[in-house]
């Protein structure tokens, strides 16, 4: 669609480069569909800038997101733009190396969340996705407020995609692009199974 | 998340299996951001099922979707999973090679929607997005109804997925996974413009 015009221009003492080059946090939620899906989408346009790009997901799945997975690691093999790491969790987030330790998930996303400070912190990528990041805030497993600051605080230019179900009111208000995914129709609403190619 | 189970099973005569292979017809639409955004994140997938992927490019634009495309080509290149193929309206469809021939978009689009039915007449491709392919329809160039019954009779197995706002209440009830993305909060909102990068 066409690029649209800002209705006003804010009085923040920012030249328009400046303002075009601040750091994004964007959440995706709702209980619809797309969600990680747009934040998969987002990362095409990230790696074809150059940026390099991290995946931390969130809550265990039998079977992840493979597809995105394969096709982000094949981009970032490429060569072509910006590099891919991708944490999962639980499944050994790759700093901790520990075979046969029974974590509980609650510790594990506490774990992945510390390395997400300590990667905002030192400015190791410019683009995260923090897929399926609200469950564990919702659960309680991680503090919201922690996040919150953290986000706000972080140093530029790095942009995050935040997705899941839930996102606190907090993050909400932190955000800069907010969008929420709704069901209108989905096919398992007709008796239908989810499918390879399509689902994962 | 986990995976979900169907509420209840279809009298169809089909086998689970059968079902699983079905083929889907998505729609991503409303006003909010990620309905293009979400439907290459679905080509992801595609693409690493091994399935061939045309995208179709309708709504002329200065800045199309170039991080996507480039993306989606390097994958399609890389020989890991399906092929890719790009069209654009009016940068030529690619099968359109009369550079400098003047036609109007009503017309373009028409033709974009011609070379569609003839792949799905084909079954050319697996993987079809139409992208911002509501507009036409809404503007009146392409008919709804010829849409509608040729996807409903188009071969299998090709999954469809459509974006773009203002989706026509005849091919909703025909799709069967239609998602409605919902603006919360955009950057614009406070006067911030579209960033390389995040924006396209």
């Amino acid at each position: 669609m066409p690029q649209g015009k800002p209705e006003h221009v804010p009085d923040d003492g920012l030249t328009t480069r400046q303002r075009r080059t601040q750091q994004v946090l964007a959440v995706h939620t709702g209980t619809g569909k797309g969600k990680s899906t747009a934040a998969f989408g987002m990362a095409l346009r990230a790696w074809s800038v150059g940026w390099s790009i991290a995946v931390f997901q969130f809550v265990k799945s039998p079977k992840w997101k493979v597809g995105e997975e394969s096709a982000l690691r094949t981009l970032g093999e490429s060569g072509k733009g910006g590099a891919v790491t991708w944490h999962k969790m639980g499944e050994g987030w790759s700093w901790l190396a520990r075979p046969g330790d029974e974590r509980d998930h609650a510790a594990e996303a506490a774990e992945g969340w510390a390395q997400i400070k300590r990667d905002l912190a030192s400015s190791a990528y410019q683009f995260y996705v923090l897929d399926e990041f609200t469950y564990p805030m919702h659960w309680g497993w991680i503090d919201v407020e922690d996040v919150v600051n953290t986000l706000r605080e972080r140093p530029p230019t790095q942009h995050v995609v935040i997705t899941g179900r839930y996102a606190a009111p907090a993050l909400v208000d932190a955000a800069d692009l907010v969008t929420e995914m709704t069901k209108i129709k989905h096919p398992m609403d007709a008796g239908r199974k989810g499918q390879r190619g399509i689902e994962w």
